[in-house]
């Protein structure tokens, strides 16, 4: 991993959620070509979260692409009958899976929330999407809080990951992860200052109208704004 | 990476052809549960491989499993418009690429058959099937003859994603790769050896109705059954 910047063209990993709309600004300001490779995976809050995407690709003027990861696969038995649609990856985040628990996001129970892997499978992708567009670097916000549940998120895991992808592929691509070391209030106070449109980014893992303010990751953003000292710029429910 | 067998659940990344169909054959001798799975990811020959991956599991009488990547993506301008069906991963190999060089595997010119970290985002996913399903190995067939043209079938880019693959799930899933430093000539003797239906694989990169002979993966198919002094099972069309 090297957190260092010599070259022009970046993707950024991005799923429209708070930390990753932070590091879309950051990249925007560090690199001279931006463009932000959104994925789908079947989560129950993607419709959202891809609607935040778009606003603020527009707003930062960036070039967004949407690269849909099917939530099935199908089945051959071995007496040769196929059957399609059948759930592929195991998760209560995804539209296939349990009702998304509440609580606080590092909680015990989120473990429920993780999708297998999920991290892996985007940066594998965005490696390959960065170097048929000749982008030398992927960059991807995983931080700090995001470890006590999300194990493809923590450092251990990245250096080794990274180190694969600079290896794996002709053009050597580098992993970006500035947000590594840092918490998620860090991350709000960086926001604020470099005027990344946080208030255009969207966390909640229900997926509803506005944001529900009690599972997960909402009371995560809640806490994070409040510690910060920023103003929270949300529309909750309640 | 561990090469060593202590579970009983294996997925294994199968392709439908020469080298994978002897490590299904070698892996159900191994583990007390196989399970194979096979990628789409809008390559030429991929009508053929899957044809070829349905009779040699029914053969060995292993559940198949089929997954489906989209060639293509969306992508959304920096003025909000949309456009669907671009080609995403850039490669002589896929249907959106130009056509496939003919010659031997291993040279220069078989470049522009590689897929970028496509054997990344191949076990990245394996890995979060196996974690879903609760296997604790994935394996995957990449052989030293690989290692000249396509970098992530590298044994130091195996052990480095292998390496990230145990730190970034709950399952610790380890990456079986028992050929990495086996040539294509020893995979044709060990097939011939475990009776594995080498003769239902399919390897031609054209995927016509018989195998062309004269593309890389042909040739070196040809050439592989020679040295190793097996009778080729193989219809050539020429």
């Amino acid at each position: 991993m090297d957190n260092s910047i010599d070259s022009k063209k970046c993707v950024v990993v991005y799923s429209g959620g708070l930390d990753s709309t932070v590091l879309l600004t950051k990249c925007k300001g560090e690199f001279d070509e931006v463009v932000a490779l959104n994925f789908s995976y079947g989560s129950k809050h993607n419709y959202k979260e891809r609607k935040a995407a778009r606003k603020v690709c527009e707003h930062l003027q960036i070039p967004l692409f949407l690269y849909d990861l099917p939530s099935t696969c199908s089945s051959v038995s071995t007496s040769g009958i196929l059957i399609e649609g059948k759930p592929f990856l195991k998760s209560d985040l995804l539209k296939s899976g349990g009702d998304v628990p509440e609580g606080h996001y590092e909680d015990v129970n989120m473990k429920r929330t993780v999708v297998p892997y999920r991290n892996s499978i985007m940066l594998s992708i965005a490696a390959g999407f960065a170097e048929s567009i000749e982008a030398k670097y992927i960059a991807v916000a995983n931080h700090a809080g995001d470890h006590a549940i999300y194990k493809d998120c923590r450092k251990e895991y990245i250096e080794a990951f990274a180190e694969g992808i600079k290896l794996g592929g002709y053009g050597e691509v580098i992993v970006y992860s500035p947000f590594v070391d840092m918490s998620k209030v860090e991350i709000v106070k960086l926001g604020s200052e470099i005027n990344a449109p946080m208030e255009l980014s969207w966390s909640c893992y229900k997926g509803g109208e506005k944001h529900c303010k009690i599972c997960g990751t909402c009371s995560e953003r809640v806490e994070s704004f409040l510690l910060a000292g920023v103003p929270d710029p949300t529309e909750y429910d309640t």
